[in-house]
Parts: C-alpha cells; structure tokens; sequence
C-alpha cells in the first residue's frame, strides 16, 4: 500500500477502504489473499500494449501527455495534451480524452473504465476521474518523475483516491515509465 | 496559516512560498506588516458583493455550486454546476466557468483573477486554477461543511495551493458560507 513514487518497480496500489476491506477479508476468507495478492501484481502485458498506445499520443502533442481509455482492453477514447492548440490550459491528456468519451458515449458508459496515461493525473485529471467514476488508472511516469522537467503540484493521485471515501480506484504505477520519459528530453 | 475549515470566522490564507516571503519581509522592512495583516484581513464588502453572485448561479444550477471569474470587481465570466444538463460530471461551477471564460477571452487573460465560488473547489477545479494561473480564490462552503451533504474529495483547496510550488495563490475562506449551504437544505 505504500506509494513509492520513485519506484522503478511497477506496484499495484488501491484506496484506503479497499485495503481495509482486504484486511477484514484476510481474518475470514480465503478470497482475502487473491485480493492481497492484487494489490502488488505488476501491470500484464494487456497493461503494456495499451500504455504504449498513450505514449504514442504523448509523442505527438503539445505537451508529452497521452491518454487512453479503455473497456475490456477495446479502446474507448483517446487524449493527447493541447494546451496550446486549443489555448486551454486544463487540455491534459486525460481532460481530452474524457471529454471525448463524454461527447461520445456519455457518462454512464465511463464508469468502471480503465483509463492509461502516460504522466501520473496532477489533481486535476484524478479529481476528474474521480467525478466520472473511471475505475482504475494506470500511469507510466510519476509526479515527482515528470516534476524534473516541468512544474508539477506536488499531491500523487494515489493519495487523492485514498481521500476519496465513496469512490474504489485501483492504481497501477510505473508501467513503461521510462519510455514516457524520454519524451522529456 | 492554519487551514481551519470548520471555522465561522472568514480568514485569509496565502500559499507557503508566499508566507515564507512574508516572514522574510517582517524582518526587513515596514510593508511587511501590510503583509503579514493582509493574511488575515476578512473578505471585504466587494467581495461579499460578488459572492453574491456566485450564489445566485448556485440557485439556479444542477447542484448547487456557482461561479465568477473577476478582474478589478468586473464579473467576467459565470460558471454555474451543468453535471446534469450537459451529461458531464466534470462540469462544476468552476470548470464551467473557465471554459467560458477561455472562449470568450482566451488564457492569458485569465492569469491573476480572482476567482469566487458557492462551494470551496475540489481537487479538479483547484487543479484547473492553478494550471490556469488565477491569482486569487474566495469561497463560501468549505468542503467539510459541503461533505455532510454530498460525498467530497478531502483535500482542501489550501492544501493543494500550499503544495504548488511553482505559483502564488491567495485564498480566502467562509465568505457568505450560511447563505451558500442554505441552498443544500
């Protein structure tokens, strides 16, 4: 559960109530250490091959940022930073690409999604995620990462969903981060 | 600067690079007193002003949070929470309000309004603030207050400025809250 953001490990963390839930289930079922289990299986390869499709949108956009959204391994929306094209400085990745599916498919249908970027969400993208109830997150560079090269606020989104009392919001860190960052460079 | 949220008593917060400027000042010169009481000046009679008016958007909205967007008392942009309306659960007063203020005046001149809302931004619109450069926030409901209505991300908007190293942002608190939280009863 400890969020190791400078972690070359990929690790699998969850919120607060789901560890607390895992932990009552660890004193009364078997099912209880799957779930454990779960929350330090690094990303599979189903996690790779969609990571890369966000890092390929990151390459391409105003700032190294991408996303994807996704269902059952289908992608659903995709979102590439364009702060500058549209002069709109909340065009993150993540913004963009949940205001495609939004306009797309509408709200009911994102929630439970698995949503990949190529930068840890700042606080606005997780408040976001969180408001549509998108259901994990799956990032390749950190905050504290991208932090060397650009301004980041300094809050990781793992921490957001731990403060998020109604939501579950599993979070995958690290996948392809370092193909991420050399976007940067 | 302690972020008492639960407080009555309006209070004026600055962000931790700017305190610690603050600190710097009162050891060398007289302005710093200025200073040093402007962080706990109470909101001023334009502010309740233009609060109002954030208010009366809240009235009207599909949740009840408003928004205006100022420079020198002038509203220039109303947001006012559009979840409902427009199927997009990112659309709080805040946002709304930004989105409208950057295609009518474009980004740079967002940078150093002020900002007031019903309700104490979340994590997504305070994230949207800061990445939009707003100088100032004042709000009414704090988010602990707003929480025993509806589910709140924890983080207060104080938390997120303190957290931002690379931006300045005023915030004052607890201006006209009752009236605000009336609309939730």
């Amino acid at each position: 559960m400890t969020y190791d953001s400078e972690s070359k490990t990929p690790q699998r963390v969850i919120n607060r109530r789901a560890a607390v839930m895992g932990l009552a289930a660890v004193a009364t079922s078997a099912a209880s250490e799957i779930k454990a289990e779960t929350v330090r299986t690094p990303p599979t390869a189903e996690d790779e091959r969609l990571m890369r499709e966000a890092i390929a949108l990151a390459a391409k956009a105003d700032f190294p940022f991408g996303a994807v959204i996704t269902r059952d391994g289908e992608i659903l929306a995709r979102g590439e930073n364009m702060g500058k094209t549209t002069h709109d400085p909340t065009a993150h990745g993540e913004m963009v690409a949940i205001r495609r599916f939004l306009t797309e498919h509408g709200p009911e249908a994102l929630k439970g999604t698995t949503l990949y970027t190529s930068g840890e969400p700042c606080v606005m993208c997780m408040g976001a995620i969180v408001w549509c109830k998108i259901g994990r997150v799956v990032y390749a560079a950190s905050v504290p990462q991208i932090e060397k090269y650009l301004g980041q606020i300094e809050i990781s989104c793992t921490e957001i969903a731990q403060k998020t009392p109604f939501e579950k919001i599993e979070i995958t860190g690290g996948v392809l981060a370092e193909e991420a960052l050399k976007l940067f460079g």
